[in-house]
This record gives structure tokens, C-alpha cells and sequence, in this order.
């Protein structure tokens, strides 16, 4: 019998994700913060629960998908919260990115409570999501992993096993590295490109067609042109991966000289009031400094 | 009836191009500084001539893939260079990677002879180049480009018209300092998660399937678990691109501040006595800041 | 009648700074987590006393000087710890450099408790400590500061009141920005002009004559060329400090492009060994990097 | 007898230098592109020569003082340059700052004609160049240098032998390299602790007191907070030194990441219309984007 399924946040991404599970098969309950989000799912019969802890003890797995270390917190360890509901045999995902550190914590919380966590944050934005195409890093005992991969599959198109936990997480900060340097280097190079007048549908054109031909840079690419800066993944959100980034590489003692370089210009996207914008926003700071702007 | 093609430079690009050429059925003539080279093309009944000039007095089309400045200088104003057997109606394509300044200066000079002038080097290191693969950037006028596309269409797989004249370079700065940023953020991202002690096979695999799937760091990824530093596109040359990168950046006024930290890693990795490896060897750079390697 | 002083942090810089205090004619306590270090100070007849807790109930200034949060939370918050020995009217003057939400969140525990906090972190490193030429960076209530000025000036020539808690912190965290870059910058200079050929002593003779003339180019410069890396202000208090650094401005969103070069050559000379050298060991990574040494 | 000394360039910089010469008690004469600038000279009955070839055929000591590559070929190698009135036993100091290969060159036609050549940059701007205070870097045979050593005395406060040709170019980029990063740290610290709302004076009287001290600071710390960017040395010059240091470096083999990073926010600086402001208009960048000014 398929497992019961509780989600907890139903955000930008955790939205289309619920909903991924939903159509997988699985018996769905759901929690937000804020209620106004779960109505579509009640219309279609899912169950909407009033805090964590009921949500967990009615589920076998519970999917946590919330942004921030402070959110997890309280979902987790609030006073209704995941522990309260926690009992042997139960599993919990979570699937936001938050520091190895927290990461860490929050396993040994449930362990202590006799339930199993799953490490398991996602490569992909919004489209992904909603296509059922993340890839999901998965941190945990291989047994674990194993047991929520049918959960799992039903939200992403690839399964990665990691190694334990914090090893998913790990591997989200090595990803998210690479995507703000990408994101910076299409941005310098465009940049670079309309200065010495090159046409722009030609750069990303040329961009493709070779080795450096990332789906990134021709979504990225296309929306920079079409002045769509519309949030897929926004640049507050990349702020505060770079921040877990160098704060793992700090302590590993780990050089990154162009991430940091990276980093600098997040700053500055985000002192220029593009926090909430998508991360293309970062060509904006390029612009800036230059006097005009990049489009088709 | 087709172009009779002279083509000048049988190096480790030139070679495999000049072949493609050969296999498109055009009448061949080649020259190479050093005769050796052009032994494997004399047994398969290839014209090889002993100048330039001779080169291109008995051509339609003279090709032209050097690596240096120095090189192009010689081939192009030497005693018996391309100039001196120029006529009216000839065309000239510069294949390899210069300054802007050096393109608009020998467009002026074959113009000034009577011959047209196409600026085209190309994306893609050696393989693309033995397959017929690369990406021709052609800068020049239309009626010129179009001229020589179907030559050009024998070594590449496409001809992204780029503008006048020196825009096939402008293009080619781009691309290649996005190539150079790719590279080092491969390398850091792998080099950070081996010390997170991520599996660096299950690092390529993740970032294969998703938005940051590049070719380059499936190629270049590969190579590096392998320990495999044999050069496809050397250090050297990665330095020569990114030194005319910044040079136009400069001259533009364009900021490029993941691109300057890039070319400080490429400094150091010539400093270390890679430069005549692989670009993929940048990642040896951060292994040895920090004390071990990535591989398999 | 002059204040008791109660000294807690008997490092390589609380040392010579409580001497400094005992030989400004204070009554003097000393307590320190091991206690060898005491001893010297018992011996010239200084009480030492067995608990952060007694030593606070035993005076009416209190001065903290350890490197880390978590000795400065043992040393406020733990069982035997300076919250337990307050009372009305007692002064806490932290002088360690920690986080400004740690300064923030000390400053209230004591205030609640009756006490005033005085937040003072330092300028200078053992050589000005033991001269009592430290710079005092003084944030907190004018009154306050002005109370413990007196104590504050027999261990440094200046007191510079900075406004507010956390602004001392503040003030230590731009002077620290400053001297990482410093340091950095003198490495890269004396790293070029080595491979340039020049000579070391007559750099250093060229940059202490003119606008460059910083007394820390006179320190660092002669004992790198001496290759004397004792530490002084080691490697890894310099990361520790550009962590903080970089978290405020992160925060505040203010981009620092040469501050984070600077942090990643730290990284890399923890990495390769020296974080507990002299900050003047950031040559050191480039001279790995480059294969040749810069002395005399 | 006092040498003759003939003056080549008279701009914010040789105007002083020349004066100073003078002062020095000098037979001088000088000559100057645009000839209003001679004016002044003319009135206290120095010799204005209509060429530089007459102006060395007249002289036996000629000081080159023009800030671009381009203007020294003209002194130079002009119909009615330098050389054209060069003899056995004159000396040419230049004291402007070019590339190294670009002294070579001029050294090597200058001994060809049987004069002597120093190279001679100069540590100061405009400030000290009024006051006699700059400090000469000086490159060339010992015997030469000894032997125009009085005249450079009378410009500067001291002369530091650095080895032959063009090794006082290349002490000048060492200088300039850091001269450059300081500046770019200053307005980095600055504009942090503005973000921080820290007093902009204490800040500088924090800088100045401690091991940071530079008089650097003091100056252009002062004009930053009186928002006063009218140039000493100004953006431009920077940028052109800055790729200097970047072009020798980057032939070395040597990596800077700081100085790449100060070089791009150079570029940003010019970009953004500060390039005929002082390099204290570096914080300018820093500024826009964060949004807000650092001024008293």
C-alpha cells in the first residue's frame, strides 16, 4: 500500500512539488503557514492539516520544503511542530537548503525521536518543479534514501544518492556554486559583448551551440533579452546559498576566488533592490556600472 | 567549380581542419612552417607549397590558422608572405585568435591589396575540430562571409555571422571568456566538494542532468577524474584569450570582476608549470592551495 | 579612590594589557581558564581569583579579552561565569573582537543584570599591547565609556568613541577589513617585484618613503624578509575576523570585490598550513604559487 | 660647473618638477607641446626651445616628463626629437611612467646615439611634486644615476637606486600596484562602516592612529569626506598603470587577485565618467551601488 504523504510548505516550489506528489498517487495531506495557499489542494480533496505535528502523525513520510534555517526551525521544533508528531518508523525529507549545520542538527533531533531523515534538497527552480523534472540530492542512510525514492521520483526526473547526511546538502552548495558563477559569467559576457557591439541573440546563439551550451544559458539567456526578470530562483535566494557556500569552504579552508568574486556582485544586485528579482538580475549590476543595458 | 583552398598552419587545430577541407573536395594546397607537417598531405597527393606567397598566388581562398600575433605578422607581411601573392579577388579567412587591433590592421592590408578579408576563428578545441564540429564566427561583410561559408561549412558545423569586421574576434572573446570562467568554476566546485568529501563522479553526474549541463564540463569533468591533462585547448592559450579579454574590457571600460579573478587562477597555474597542459589543469591550482586532489 | 579591575583572558594579549593596567595603579584580579598564566601575576602579589563569577562580585570594572564566542559565552554565560558576580553599577568591558549580534546580545545579558557594557575591541597587536599603544575602539553609553576611560588608557594612547553598541565592533571590523587588505597588498607587491627582479629591502625602503608609508609595511615588510612568521596576529584570526567582515556587509548588502580576494588567498594559507603564523604568511601562498621566495 | 638641464613636458606634474629645477639653481631650459605653459618660464628668463631636438643639442642633462607611450615616441623619436639632438655624454632621464619593454626600447636608442639613459619614474603626485618631496625610483647604470642624482634631488626628497634598466619602471609598478589596492581599500572600509553608521572622522582618526597609517589615507580620506574628487592623480592614470602592473605580471607568470580586483572596479570607475577624477572617485563605485554617500 502506497505510503501517506504530508507536506509542509507550499511555496513557489513546494506548490507544484505537492502537487507532483498528489499525482503520483499518493494519499496527500498538506500544511502551510499561511492557509490562503492549501485551498486549491482541499478543493481536490486533499487534506489540510492545522499544524506539523498532526500532519506528521497521520503521514509515514513527511516532506519539508520551507526556505529558511528560521522556518525550518519552527516546523521542526515549534511547539506543534514535525518532533511532536514524530513516532518509530516515521521519515522526514527535507528538501529546502539549509547550512550542513542545521542539517545536522535536525537529523539527530529525529533520530533521537525514532524517526528516519532524508537529506534531500533539489537541483531546478519553478519550471522544473512543475514539470516534475528536479533533480534531488539525496543525504542519508542508502536504506533511507531507498525507501522514499518512489516519493521522491514522483517530484524529480533523477535521484542522486550522496552519501550520508549532510552529504545532500553538500552537494546543493557545490550545484548552487556553480549556478551563481554561471549566472555571472553569462552576465560579463554579454556585458562585454554589447559594449563592443555584438548583437545579443547571436552571443547566445553561439553560446549554445557549443561546449558551453548549458539549458541555463539559453533560459537565462532568453528572458535577459526579453527584460523578464521575473523570480525563478531570486537573487535573496542565491545570496543566502553563497553565504552557506563560503561558510562551508571557510571552514574546510577551501580558496574560491571566483565565487567570491560571484558573491560581491549578489551584494551588490541585492543593495540595488533586485533581491526579489530573478538571478539574471545579476546582469542589472553589470549594466549599471556600464550605462546600458543588454537587450534583444 | 570549387574554390581552389591554400591553407597556412598545421598545428594540432590546423591539421584536423585542413583534412576536413581536403574530405569536402576541394582542391588543396597547404604550407606549414615546419615541412614536416605536411608530409601526411603530400602522400594523398596534396599540393604543398614552399611560401606563402606561392600559397596564395595559387589559390582562391587562403585560409589561415597560426596561434600568435608574431606568427600571423609573418605569414601575413613576410618577405614572402600572403600579401605578396594577393590579387584582386582573392579572400583571406584568419582562423585563429588575435587582437582586435591586429584584425582591423590585416583586414586593412588585404582590402588595400585588392583581396577581401574574413575574421573567423572558431569555438572548439581539437576534437570538434577532427569532427567537423567546431563554430565558425565570421566577421566581415555579408557578400564575403557568404562567399566562403561552404569552405567553412566543411570544418564546422555552423557559421554564426557576427558582423563586420573585427566582430568574429569580439565574438570570440566572449566565448572564450565564458570558457575560461567554466573551466575554474568546474574546478571549484569539484575541488570543494572533494573536501566536503562528495563523490566527484556523483558531483558530474548532478550537474549533468540538470540547468548547468554543459558539454564542457562533461568532457572537461571526465578528463580531470581521470587524471587526463593531455592539452586540448592548453593554458597558454586560455592566458593569450583572456589577456586580449581584458584588454578590450579595458579599453571598453567594462568591468569583468569574475573574469579578472579567473585570469589570476590561470597566472598561477602558468606559474606552476601547467601551461602547456590542458586548460583543465586550473583545477591543479586549488588542489595544491589545498593539499590534495580530485580523482576517481 | 581608584576602581578595582577584575582582568579575565590571560592570552598573548590580555597579558601585557593586564600588566599594563596593574602598572597604571589599579587594584588588580586576574582570572584566566588555565591557570599557569596566572602565576607571574601572583607572584607581583595580584589576587587571582578562581571563577569568572567571584572575580566580577570582587571588582567594579570587569575586562574581558578572549578570541573566541564561545569562550566569551563560557566566560558570561557559564555556571561560575561574570552574569553570576553582577550587580548594579559594575562595568563590562569586552575587548575581544566577536560578532556584532554577539556584542549585542553580551550588552543586553549585562544590562539586565544592572551592569553597564562597554564595547572595546582593539586596535594593535602584541608589540602596541605590550607598549600600551593599543588604539581603544569604544562603543557604548558616553557615560560609560567615559567611566572606564581612565582603565581603558593605561593599556592604549587612544580612545576613539564610536557611538552606540555594537559600534566599537564595527569600527574593529573596517580597521580589520583594512589590515587583511593591507597585508594582502604588500604580498602581492613584494611577490611581483621579486619575479621582477627587484631588490626586497629597497621596496620596502620606496614604500615606507611616500603616501604608502604605513607603519604595518615597516613590521610586516622587515620580518618577511627576515622570514620570520611568529605570530603576531596569526592567519586564522585574520579569517575568524574577515568572516565577521564579510557576514555585516553581507547583511547590509555592501559589495567588498577587494575584501573577498583577500579572504580566499586566507583560505588558501590556512589550507597550506600557516593559520597559526603571522597574517604576514599570506606571502607565503603566493610564493607557492609562483616557486620562489621573497627575503633578503 | 652646474649642468644644463633641459625640461620636456610641462603638465600638472612637470610644471612643479621644473620649477623645482630651477630652484635648484640650474640653467634650465624646457619645452612643451602646447607653448602657453612655457609662458610662465619664459617671464623668469628661462630658455624655451622651439623643438626637443634643440632643447638636447643645448643641454646636457634633458628630464622627460609626459604621461602616455604615445607622447615619449614623439619626444623621442620625432623628426625633431631627442635623439635627432642627442650627443656622446648626454643623459636622458625620463620620469614618466611607460611600459618596461617601452623603456627598453628608449634606452637602447639613446646609448646607440652615445648618451646615457635613466629611467626614472616618480613616487608622488602633484602635492609633492610642488613641494620637492617626490621620491625617485631611479633604473640605470650606477655611475649614471650618481651622476644626475643633484638634478633629481632638486624634484624629490629621495632617490632610490633599483638596479638597471627599467627596474625603476618596475619598482614604480610595485608602488602603483599598491597604490591602487590601498585606495580600493580605503573606500571599501569607508563605505562599509557608512552601511554600519559609523562616524566617517573617527573612522579616519581610527586608520591614522594605528599600524594602517598611511599618509595616504589622511589625504584622500580627508577629500572623500569634503566630497572633493578634483584629480591628483586621477582614475585614467590609475587604469593605465594598472594594466601595466597586469600586462608584466601576467608575462611573469604571477598571480595578483587583489589587484585584479581593484582593476576592475577602475574600470567600473571610468565607465561610470570618473576617469579625469582623482582615484579617490573609486569609492564613487562603491557608492552607486550601495546607494548611499560617504561624506562628513
Amino acid at each position: 500500500m502506497a505510503e501517506r504523504v504530508g507536506f509542509i510548505g507550499l511555496g513557489a516550489m513546494g506548490t507544484p512539488m505537492a502537487w507532483n506528489v498528489h499525482g503520483g498517487g499518493y494519499e496527500l495531506g498538506v500544511f502551510n503557514r499561511t492557509p490562503a495557499k492549501t485551498r486549491p489542494f482541499a478543493d481536490e480533496g486533499v487534506t489540510v492539516f492545522s499544524t506539523p505535528a498532526i500532519l506528521t502523525a497521520e503521514s509515514d513520510v513527511v516532506v519539508i520544503m520551507v526556505t529558511s534555517s528560521e522556518a525550518l526551525d519552527t516546523v521542526l521544533y515549534g511547539d506543534a511542530g514535525v518532533l511532536a508528531g514524530l513516532g518509530r518508523g516515521k521519515a522526514v525529507v527535507n528538501m529546502g537548503t539549509v547550512s550542513p549545520e542545521a542539517t545536522r542538527e535536525a537529523a539527530e533531533a529525529v533520530h533521537a525521536m525514532g524517526g528516519r531523515f532524508i537529506d534531500a534538497p533539489v537541483s531546478g527552480t519553478v519550471k522544473p518543479a512543475e514539470e516534475g523534472n528536479l533533480v534531488v540530492l539525496a543525504g542519508g542512510l542508502a536504506e533511507d534514501v531507498e525507501r522514499v525514492r518512489p516519493v521522491l521520483e514522483a517530484m524529480g526526473k533523477a535521484v542522486v544518492p550522496c552519501g550520508d547526511i549532510p552529504q545532500g546538502t553538500h552537494m546543493k552548495l557545490v550545484l548552487n556554486l556553480m549556478l551563481g558563477n554561471l549566472m555571472q559569467s553569462l552576465a560579463e559576457g554579454l556585458n562585454l559583448g554589447r559594449a563592443l557591439e555584438l548583437d545579443p541573440d547571436q552571443m547566445l546563439e553561439a553560446i549554445d551551440g557549443g561546449p558551453l551550451g548549458a539549458p541555463l544559458f539559453r533560459m537565462k539567456g532568453g528572458n535577459i533579452l526579453a527584460g523578464n526578470f521575473a523570480k525563478q530562483f531570486p537573487v535573496d535566494l542565491l545570496a543566502k546559498d553563497l553565504d552557506l557556500v563560503t561558510g562551508a569552504a571557510g571552514k574546510a579552508a577551501v580558496p574560491l576566488p571566483q565565487t567570491a568574486a560571484t558573491r560581491e556582485t549578489v551584494s551588490a544586485a541585492r543593495a540595488l533592490g533586485h533581491g526579489d528579482e530573478d538571478m539574471a538580475a545579476l546582469i542589472r549590476v553589470l549594466e549599471r556600472l556600464t550605462g546600458s543595458e543588454v537587450r534583444s
